[in-house]
C-alpha cells in the first residue's frame, strides 16, 4: 500500500487524504472469491455505475482504475474518487440516498472485476467482524477525503487546490524506473476533480513546470521537486 | 426520526442529506449503558473534541446538540454537521487521519452524554453485527452529506446553498405548536456551515422574508412557504 503514514509519538499511524483507493481489501480476496460472483471486464470509458442506479451490485476490482463523478443537473461533472486494484466499490450499506442517483462510475483504464450482489455482501458483513471493520475503515477514508474536500479545498485558491491534489496523487502513485512519481491523469481529469476549467489547469501546470516543480512530458505529470510543490500546498496535506 | 424518506416504486426508502444526526442509535441505548462509561455534562460553548485530538473517546448524546467544525490554518471555520439526542459521536474506526487534528466539536446547547473509550466501542463492534451495521449506516450518511456538500454546494450560488440548507434543516426540525418548522440556528451558525459571511446570510434571509418564504422573528427561522423556498433549491434536495 502506498498510503502516506506519518508515525506520531503517540504510536498512531496517521493517514492523509487519498483520492485513489486500492489494496484496502486485499486480505479478503479469497473470502470474496468463495462467494457467488460474476467475472466482469470493462473497457476504458465504459460505465460501472449508471446514472439513476441505487447500490445493488458491488465490485472487487482486480485490475484497472475506475472513477466516480457526480453529475449535476447543470451539466457540471465533479470527480470524487478513484478505485484501483483490490478495492471494493462502492461499498455496502442498506440506506439508499438520493445523491446516489447522480453518481456515475466509469472505467478510466481497462478493468477486470468480480461482481457481487449486495445481499451476499451484507451476509458477509454480518458474519465477518473483520470484513465489517475493513468496510468501516474504508468509509472512514471516504469521510476523511470528503471533509478535506468540502472544508479545505472549497475556499483555497486554484493553485493551492491543484498542488494539494498533485501531492496526494503522487503519494498514491508507484514511482517509475527512475524513482520519480508519475501522475497518469489527464488535465481534463484534474479539472473535473477540482471543478476548474481545463484552461486554468493548463495555465497552473505551466506555472509549476516553469518553477521546476513538475514535468509534463509524455502524457503524464512527474513531480521533479516535491519541496517546491509542497511550498504551495495547504498545511493539512504536508 | 424526522428523516425525509421518499418511497420509490422499487421499495427503497431514499434519504436526503442530513446535517443533524439524531436517533440513529436509539435501539442500542441499553447495550451501550451496559458498557463501562462515564456520565458527562457540557455547557453551551464547551468543547467535546479539542483541536489536535485523535479519536479516543466516543459519546452517546442523551440530550442537547453539538456541532463539529473544521478550523483551517487561515482562521476559517466550516461547520460540517450537528449531532443530537441518541446519536453516537464521532463514530468508531481504527485509522487516524490528519484531518481529525483540525476538527473541533462544541456544545451548541447544554448537553448530557455517556462517554466511552474507543477500545470498548470496538469490542462492541466486533461482537454485535447489528451495532456494526448501524455504525456503517451512520458513516454512509456522513458520506452522503459530504458528497452533497463537496460536489453540489461548492458551485451553487449563495442563495441556492442557503435555501438547500434551510430546507434540510427544516426537515430535521420538529414542527412547533402551530405546525411550522422552526430552525433554531443563528445567522452566524448558518454562515459557518456555508462558508459565507454573516452579512451575505442576513441579506439573503431578508430576500427570502420579503418573498414570504420564511419568517425570522423570535430568534429562529420559520418556513412559511415551503414551495417558494424549494423553488430556489437545487434539484437534488427536492
Amino acid at each position: 500500500m502506498e498510503t502516506v503514514q506519518l508515525s506520531l509519538s503517540k504510536g498512531f499511524a496517521v493517514i492523509t487524504p487519498r483520492c485513489l483507493y486500492r489494496n484496502d481489501f486485499s486480505e479478503f480476496r479469497e473470502q470474496l472469491e468463495a462467494l457467488p460472483h460474476k467475472l466482469c471486464a470493462f473497457g476504458a470509458g465504459e460505465t460501472l455505475w449508471m446514472p439513476g442506479e441505487y447500490i445493488e451490485r458491488v465490485y472487487y476490482i482486480e485490475r484497472g482504475i475506475i472513477k466516480t463523478a457526480l453529475h449535476d443537473e447543470d451539466g457540471t461533472k465533479k470527480t470524487i474518487y478513484f478505485h484501483g486494484p483490490n478495492s471494493v466499490f462502492p461499498g455496502c450499506h442498506q440506506s439508499q440516498f438520493t445523491i446516489e442517483l447522480s453518481l456515475v462510475t466509469t472505467a478510466v483504464t481497462p478493468v477486470t472485476a468480480l461482481e457481487f450482489n449486495i445481499e451476499q455482501m451484507q451476509r458477509l458483513l454480518q458474519r465477518s467482524p473483520d470484513f465489517s471493520q475493513a468496510m468501516l475503515e474504508s468509509y472512514a477514508r471516504y469521510i476523511n477525503l470528503l471533509i478535506f474536500e468540502s472544508a479545505h479545498q472549497s475556499h483555497h485558491r486554484a493553485l493551492v487546490k491543484l498542488c494539494n491534489l498533485l501531492y496526494l496523487l503522487a503519494r498514491d502513485a508507484a514511482p517509475d524506473k527512475s524513482g520519480l512519481q508519475r501522475i497518469a491523469f489527464s488535465q481534463e481529469e484534474l479539472a473535473e476533480i477540482l471543478l476548474l476549467n481545463r484552461v486554468s489547469v493548463a495555465r497552473l501546470l505551466a506555472q509549476l513546470r516553469e518553477e521546476g516543480a513538475i514535468d509534463t512530458r509524455r502524457g503524464a505529470i512527474t513531480i521533479i521537486d516535491e519541496d517546491r510543490l509542497l511550498s504551495h500546498c495547504s498545511l493539512e496535506v504536508r
